[in-house]
């Protein structure tokens, strides 16, 4: 009887690999979901059944395309959204068996209607949840947003108290499984912890410590979240099932020459580290580093888009290309190799952006020209712990779509917690014809470790 | 600039990745061909083109597949038997540039009418080829079987007879590339070795030494070869074109209770070694261990069968599914886990075959019963090398269509060369309902190790 | 904050390794501890410290090897039987940080003298423990042996009990992170399911329901477990430090020609499976299956023995050295390569066991005959649930040594639960020279399954 | 019967594995050496010789380590500049069998004293050799160098040449394996080609065109080469036998706080690709980025010095470390995880080099002022084929050594092909303390291909 967890860097997105004996269940794979297969082949298992707790938001499901690997049923909750076309509806108390482990399915909406969770059980002991696979309604130190039916903003968040309650009354000993870890996008305050159990979340849990459902309403409903525009289009295909991911998903290496004729109808994304786009990049290209993928593509890139990538090999080029997939951006046409000083050496044109550090900003700041702004592009609940006066704050999703907010003729300096968001801005703008942009290298984490005071 | 072999086991068949720079090709892809993706992505290539030395008839060609996931362009030679529908044609003299390598491709057919080679250039140096790749034209130690066309018998032996001159032609600095390896049914005689020079093959190969245009024909249409039945289809699919494998490979684990339900309608194959067979085994299951598959699988099985495993461990079923796969015999519905004593336990059935040794068979033979027999099931050229005498000989790949030969009312001892093949006849024959077989483990080669002699 | 747990199969012991930001620590860990490190690198994390729960009697500890590779200090608890040279000493209270998670020591004695428990907290939230590694003083579904002060057998339960409320009162909410899983022979009743809470435990543990302490030390005084000699070679390692495993463990691939040169000074052990072992093996071999070595080699061999392998693949013999290493046997000379048949093609000698079903045994059972005995070689808890009447009852462990007992006039059929310990035994019988041996396959497996009923 | 070779990145150093039958043999096995016994296993072979064709001047050998290994002895040619005390001597006309291959000892000095080369025969055919394994001597396209006795350089180069001859009498049908591939500095011209034959070559190498003795001497004492200093080291250790390399050889992850406190007494090197460095990077931290280390750490590291590494991950890491270990650098301390922007988010200093195109250097090389210099770091043959009008002229290697021929007053900037050792150039020049140093990114490339000329 053995629960694995499968994580998907980035994303923070946690599925899981249940089982006994023979027989596996998969709970919310994700579309590049042969890894399951081969997990339960080492296990000795085979696939019988596929389970999600809701319709995901944050990425393409793999629930249709494992189903046609291994012949097993995708079984979803009630009331999503529109029709799950792969997918039959169970609802609670169904229960299923692997081996001698029962699996019950729990109504416990809030987060989204169509929102389950499983509790399991060892059917050689006694009556009590061994663990429960809570989705986007409990995390560890967190619980699920609601803020996906603003018209309903109340109600949602009724919802979820009461299905916390529900999940709760399991009782202490059962072991926590939630579908996001610390760094997904659909919950701020998770801990940086892998492991809990209800018992610990009951007391330890800030979320869980309001005890009052109004309480807890009035909170949930001011929290505030973003939501990339690519959502959409997971919610759609989610629906209707995407189609699996190229087999192969490396992107062939492209030379200089090839690299450039395809330059012109394609967006370029530098998937290098931060301090690489810094020192030398191609013209007009975003920053984009691989592990920054999964949080910003959805925010700066279009479905359509064809892109191209530089990176510092081919396993970068790889390792994005399949970040890229798990959200649904597929039109990858290749990567140039060599990269820089390669592509230079062809005497074709390079770009840098200059890095300032602390002193220098504070200098500006003190300074306090006309000509000169300090740009945070940090989130609104970072903003709200405090900025650097004078900043004028976009938040880096945002940046695409207000532009027009910003002068050419001015100086930029970019800054977010430590340089690598603000990098991403200072690529956004570069792209867009700002000429006198630098970054803030350290940003709010050096600017107060260095002593220095924000404004509220 | 490099050259990587890829070798198929069971098959010995030799496929090719070559490139430059950033260009690579492939060359005689088979059907499970993520591989070479993955190993032009470590080379940091794409592959541009993919080449087909010929027709393969004993494995389904990869080329269509990978071209699908690479969108490089097939290109196979003229006349092939029908439209090779995935490819276009390509004719002498063609060449193709990968970086600073240059290939050009010689029309050498005998073995088939499509055969093509292909010669190799280092463009920065002379103008002599620095290797070829032979197909099935050319082996090391050996030549390409020339009994495809039997109306045509003498007409292709000449044929090859002139291909192979044009390819010593090209200088015995050229390294060989061929096809196959030893181990493979295209050719019986073809050295235990995997590097050659056309110069070394020009002064050693003791096909090539036959230089007389006529008695090379003669010697070719004297030879005698072995065609499996599943020829025909892997000829039918490597014309159109066959679907990829399964992303998945490894066959599900099935308990005792659902491989039982499943065995009616379907043939189980015991994929474990030869000892476990003998020891203890499923009663009407064949013993065809895992690395035998690609020899004798397209004998005994047919295309529509479906499947059932018995393995030591998913690795072994896997195993054994993608040699079946590539081969065409894409039905496997699962492996025993556990296998013996497992399924014993459950008090379900299970047989043995007993083994005898040297003594035991001289005794016999020297004893010389009505009722028992020897069936020696080796191939005609081991056979014609001398056999215990009073053996019946039957070819391993025949018996299961020449099983009226033998009376079920006798005692048959089976042998081989050392008890793998006599092996899987005692299935066969146990299978099909004879009660008194036994294996001569140690077989010819313990025979003659003995210090037996031999009748011809 | 993440825990993974990396388990010996086999002996069923479990490892972890724990840690933050970029620190953590081993604990308990095993012989081959290359992984660990491996493990901590793809975390980002360093080692720096090594806690064991107890000095290991059933493996050899890792910990001092551990140590030299990474520089991290050994921490071990009071009491040792002897002076652990490699470690320094901690006790009750003491503290270790990694990043935000801190370890805390509890003194379990019970199981051994020097037992620990280690608790963990999340710095970040309350002052619960999350989790805890409670060695071998609770298990999932079961508790620690205490067998092994004969002397003080009371005293020694009765310490156990006190620790198990000790770890108990850590609260329902705490993980449970053992150092063995279900096959382990520490423990007989383990759950077969690889997670738990102390909630959960303290509620269904079957020995955590017996609430008074008199009964709780009269059942363990009261339990049987066996020690086999290979214990004794693993504690005096463990407390001056074994030498690394070999950085290679694959032995070489041997000839049949030097493979018999060797066997004469030589242990030869067929490391393949049960069915292999039966349908043909080396004479005077031992069936001992790759996957049964960890719990039956340290019975059936001695330290310094030169052993000489059997296996199908140098996979299985690698796997086979590998396990054999861990539990201090390290004078493999190599594997024969190719095993049967190619052994038996050179003419060279060998064997097979006979089986036979359940129906032959129940006949042979009910005629009674003088000359043939069924030998049961299951352990002694096993043996006190029921027999087959009639049955001559010698444990696996013991029959090296018992061996007297048995007429070598006699015919004897081995049996166990299913076959596989039978035919273990089988094979030392027949290299103790016994004629008349054959394997009851599906043993009381199959016997029970049949509908027979046993005596007790 | 194969041939495996074993690239060593970075070196290109080719080592082999080949055999035949269950026995193998190593010839030039590289420092880290466990994987040649992983691909013997692979081939089910056993290691039984280890063969050395002389005493590597640019890497660890992993001979004697090997041999620890695998108990095969070690074969060394004669006159060796000491005693290779864990090698016993081979001389012309030995021979050594693996199953049916021969390889037959040819004395071949020249590149140094005592350089052998194996021919490698089939013994089921005729009696030309297959392949011959060359060492120094020949080369894909080129010979080797014969600077290291400069007191005896027209005889040693005489010695090459009458090797040469001895070699290519082998015959043209042999295939050529080298000891180094393109890339490797034991010769400037080698073909990027990984493959060749006896036959091509003589009609191909350029140096083989060269058919009188006397003009062969004349242009091999003519030949310029760069020996860098740790050269001294490694033929130090491979007299005596240099010990195995760390088990595990990622470095540790270190914090920011931590990898402060071990700055001082250690040499930060940054690993991370050319672009990163320029863009952030530690102060005083030299840029090395990992695939540069072979060539390059040997001039710039002093054997006793302490490590610090600054990576973009601990993969990056280890891959440094194992380069590093190969050429004796074994105080590798850890690595800074996060490297940048986490470092500069915690307020610690960073840098950051300018970088120029063609269009700059071209504008200020016109203006020709006092104040600036362009500083080429290329090698003497480079510079041979030309330089930038008014360049200064310090091999990279030098440089640490000849940095009192430049000034600090001065604005530098450094270039070389591509940019990529101009950036090692600026990191050296910044840590010695000088204040103005850019990088020409793009270089020579750049300059020639925006149609500029060169001076000689």
């Amino acid at each position: 009887m053995f629960v694995e967890s499968i994580k998907t860097p980035g994303l923070a997105q946690l599925s899981y690999l249940i089982g006994d004996g023979n027989e596996a269940a998969v709970i919310d794979p994700r579309r590049d979901c042969d890894d399951y297969a081969q997990m339960a082949r080492q296990r000795g298992c085979r696939i019988t059944h596929i389970f999600e707790t809701h319709r995901n938001e944050d990425l393409i499901s793999g629930a249709p395309i494992l189903s046609e690997i291994t012949g097993a049923p995708v079984h979803h909750g009630p009331n999503a959204a529109g029709d799950v076309t792969y997918a039959d509806t169970v609802r609670e108390g169904d229960t299923f068996t692997f081996g001698e482990m029962t699996l019950k399915v729990l109504e416990t909406p809030g987060h989204t209607d169509d929102s389950l969770s499983f509790a399991i059980y060892d059917d050689n002991f006694g009556e009590q949840a061994v663990g429960v696979f809570t989705g986007d309604a409990m995390f560890v130190g967190d619980v699920g947003r609601t803020d996906f039916y603003p018209d309903r903003a109340k109600e949602v968040a009724g919802c979820l108290y009461d299905s916390l309650e529900k999940i709760l009354s399991l009782g202490d000993q059962a072991i926590l499984y939630p579908a996001h870890g610390a760094g997904s996008v659909c919950g701020d305050n998770m801990a940086n912890r892998e492991f809990s159990t209800l018992g610990y979340e009951r007391d330890n849990n800030p979320m869980l410590q309001i005890r009052d459902r109004d309480k807890f309403i009035d909170r949930k409903v001011a929290e505030h979240h973003e939501q990339p525009p690519y959502f959409r289009t997971m919610e759609r295909l989610n629906l209707k099932g995407a189609a699996p991911t190229r087999r192969v998903l490396t992107p062939p290496a492209l030379s200089a020459e090839k690299f450039d004729q395809l330059c012109d109808n394609a967006v370029v994304i530098d998937v290098r580290g931060i301090s690489a786009y810094l020192g030398a990049h191609l013209p007009r290209s975003i920053a984009l580093p691989e592990d920054m993928i999964p949080a910003f593509a959805g925010w700066i890139l279009d479905e359509q888009d064809e892109l191209l990538l530089v990176a510092e090999s081919s396993e970068q080029a790889e390792a994005a290309a399949r970040h890229l997939a798990r959200i649904g951006f597929d039109h990858v046409l290749g990567y140039l190799d060599p990269a820089l000083p390669g592509w230079a050496a062809a005497a074709r044109p390079f770009d840098s952006v200059p890095v300032v550090d602390v002193d220098e900003v504070k200098a500006r700041v003190a300074d306090n020209g006309e000509q000169w702004s300090l740009l945070d592009v940090r989130g609104r609940n970072e903003i709200e712990e405090g900025v650097v006066s004078g900043a004028t704050t976009i938040y880096i999703g945002h940046l695409p779509q207000q532009l027009e907010q910003l002068s050419k003729e001015k100086h930029y300096t970019t800054m977010c917690a430590s340089g690598a968001r603000a990098t991403i801005a200072a690529s956004i703008l570069r792209r867009a014809g700002f000429q006198h942009v630098d970054v803030f290298l350290g940003s709010m984490g050096a600017w107060q470790a260095a002593g220095n005071s924000v404004t509220q």
